[in-house]
């Protein structure tokens, strides 16, 4: 039913793109624009960092009347703590962007990342966005590259839904960082669909989305100022997904473009050699089993483990432990792939260079059953290279 | 009162230490011993972690009887995830000091640092420990150096206490690691008092210092299978602290040497070139001060700002967002050192080489008024340094 396909936010019908330099960055592209043919359904999540950047604030209010045409992205700046000023340059984005597509201020949403704390330089925002407008196409490449602030690649990815009367698509780009712990910095992501569906069905797929992809990456609380996840549905396809198989189906196809941007982010890790899949099983319920699936998979020393492949399980024992999760040490079990390298607390030496095989692979499963009960959780994280691995990748040694 | 001398944990008077290389590491001393000419009242603070090693459930059973004469503590092995054999050797190390210095095995505390998951290689220690008992002496460098693991430098600190009726002397030695986390590792310290005083108040005593010392660099439930602060008191000095004026005298002095050797710990960050202090006020209450004062201190951006000295107090303010903490943003005010850089949640450009200037300083202060309370708190961090500056520290520019 779901096809995934090579594509961006201009697959689903009645989308363009842009990707230009407007001179924030000196010469890296700095802009981009998403434009739907007709005002689509919108909805979106925003960061709940108490420190809002002003375009966050600008869209939480676009984003409550549902409806949205155009999304304006620069990199380079974040526009975040920046005052009074900082909101009115959020509108004057919009304005602009409005102005030059010939469209209401008020279905222009705006996003920024970069550098927090200083004012947008808007005269090359002046220039640049009616370029942007003139540069539209039906292909998201450039605009992919030009919402990037320290990442190493762009991350796009597009499925197809095949209903009983015909097919929707869903297109989508995201921005992680070249960071080592990707949730320290602004993550955006665009969803784009030609289903039809109502803003308050949207934002329940898109929820159910950012559940199993982004929200998986991201520890609690640690948000940046500008992280944004909006999702528009035009319509165009002429196929409703508001209700019954449809909704499902789509929602299977939106997660699954979440999800692969999502990883893409954690892939992006500095020095990152492995997409590293944390699963927690046997904890006593869901929420114990995700905090010990973060303690495992934002631990340093377990990162750098994977980075060197030492199959070192004490760390993995070690973060689940400090977790504050009821755990059983004596019938803790943990497997490396599918290896078990810790039966009842205790590691099984025969196995150490089969496990550190598996940890050698560029996608990686660990798993911990803490034995008390039946909750489960996954996460996603990265090894963790470099400076890190000089220190802690000898240590065992 | 109090005069901060050169000395270890033997200068307070009945105190002997010896360091030697019993073959645990390939090369390094490995084997320390601290000694009392007399049983003396003993306390001690252990890790908060699920997965306690062996070492640690050992002590936690002698220090329930308040009374000790020796330390002993192996590096280059945690005796951490070892299961019963663990703990068969944790009692084992124990005999073999008590039987060295002829003492009963119940008034010897063990510790252990290093890999985690693996038996310690016990006739390394059979041979080792006799050794160490023969090479005791009044001197605690040796000793300082053997419980070392990633450290770059040995931890020794002391004081004297200058009481009405005579003196009293606290000395201490501490290990961190080499690691940009220090907190992900395991800490040991070690304090010993020739004054006299019940376990009881030696505990009180102890736990006040650690809150102004060890839990001020370790965050809430981030700590090692390991971790491990324990005091001895011998009475050789003959003069009481037990009471009044001689307590508070004592305890400011055991708080000042565990200071000392915290600070140590996380100015052995590695690749850290500064010792900063974060200090949270108009915080709702205390614990909320303690939290934004935790979320500026660990976070990366915040730490590579600090390496670069670029006076990105965005990053600051991103940090306190996210701390899920009660904040004005509109009245939120930074320093940086002297310069007050945020003024009512904006920044002030006029003072950014000034405010570089302060973050180039070997001892900073960062400092962040929350604008809503009367809470506060400060704790210490380091700053990052090597790969993660050449991505971070060069995003602003």
């Amino acid at each position: 039913m779901i096809e995934r396909v090579e594509g961006d936010v201009t697959s689903p019908l009645g989308f363009l793109a842009a990707g230009v330099h407007c001179g924030i960055k000196p010469h890296r592209r700095d802009l981009a624009l998403i434009v739907s043919e007709v005002p689509a359904s919108a909805a979106g999540l925003f960061t709940t960092n108490r420190v809002k950047a002003a375009p966050v604030r600008y869209c939480e209010e676009v984003i409550r009347a549902g409806m949205a045409q155009a999304i304006v992205v620069n990199s380079g700046n974040a526009n975040a703590c920046t005052g009074p000023q900082g909101l009115r340059d959020a509108y004057e984005m919009a304005e602009l962007t409005a102005r030059s597509l010939g469209i209401p201020r008020s279905l222009v949403l705006v996003c920024s990342t970069g550098v927090i704390g200083t004012p947008l330089p808007m005269d090359a925002l002046r220039r640049g966005i009616p370029l942007a407008a003139r540069a539209l196409e039906r292909d998201g490449k450039a605009a992919a590259e030009a919402i990037l602030t320290t990442d190493a690649f762009p991350k796009v990815a597009a499925a197809r839904v095949h209903l009983p009367d015909g097919v929707v698509t869903v297109g989508g780009m995201a921005k992680g960082a070249g960071m080592i712990h990707p949730q320290l910095a602004t993550t955006l992501a665009f969803l784009t669909t030609d289903a039809a569906l109502s803003s308050g069905r949207l934002r329940e797929a898109l929820e159910r989305a950012a559940d199993a992809s982004f929200n998986r990456i991201t520890v609690d609380g640690d948000t940046s100022t500008n992280d944004s996840l909006i999702a528009l549905a035009n319509g165009r396809s002429g196929r409703s997904c508001e209700e019954g198989e449809a909704f499902w189906a789509f929602t299977e196809a939106l997660t699954w473009v979440a999800q692969e941007l999502a990883k893409m982010v954690v892939r992006d890790g500095e020095g990152a050699e492995r997409l590293v899949r944390v699963e927690v099983t046997g904890a006593q319920d869901d929420s114990e089993a995700r905090r010990a699936a973060y303690a495992v998979a934002t631990s340093l020393l377990v990162k750098t483990m994977l980075h060197g492949a030492e199959p070192n399980w004490g760390r993995v024992l070690a973060a689940v432990g400090r977790a504050g999760v009821e755990m059983d040490e004596a019938s803790t079990r943990i497997w490396f792939g599918p290896v078990e390298v810790v039966r009842d607390g205790v590691g099984n030496k025969e196995v150490l260079e089969a496990a550190a095989e598996a940890l050698r692979q560029p996608e990686v499963t660990i798993r911990v059953d803490l034995g008390v009960g039946s909750g489960a959780w996954h996460v996603w994280t990265c090894d963790l290279g470099e400076t890190y691995v000089r220190i802690n990748g000898s240590y065992i040694t």
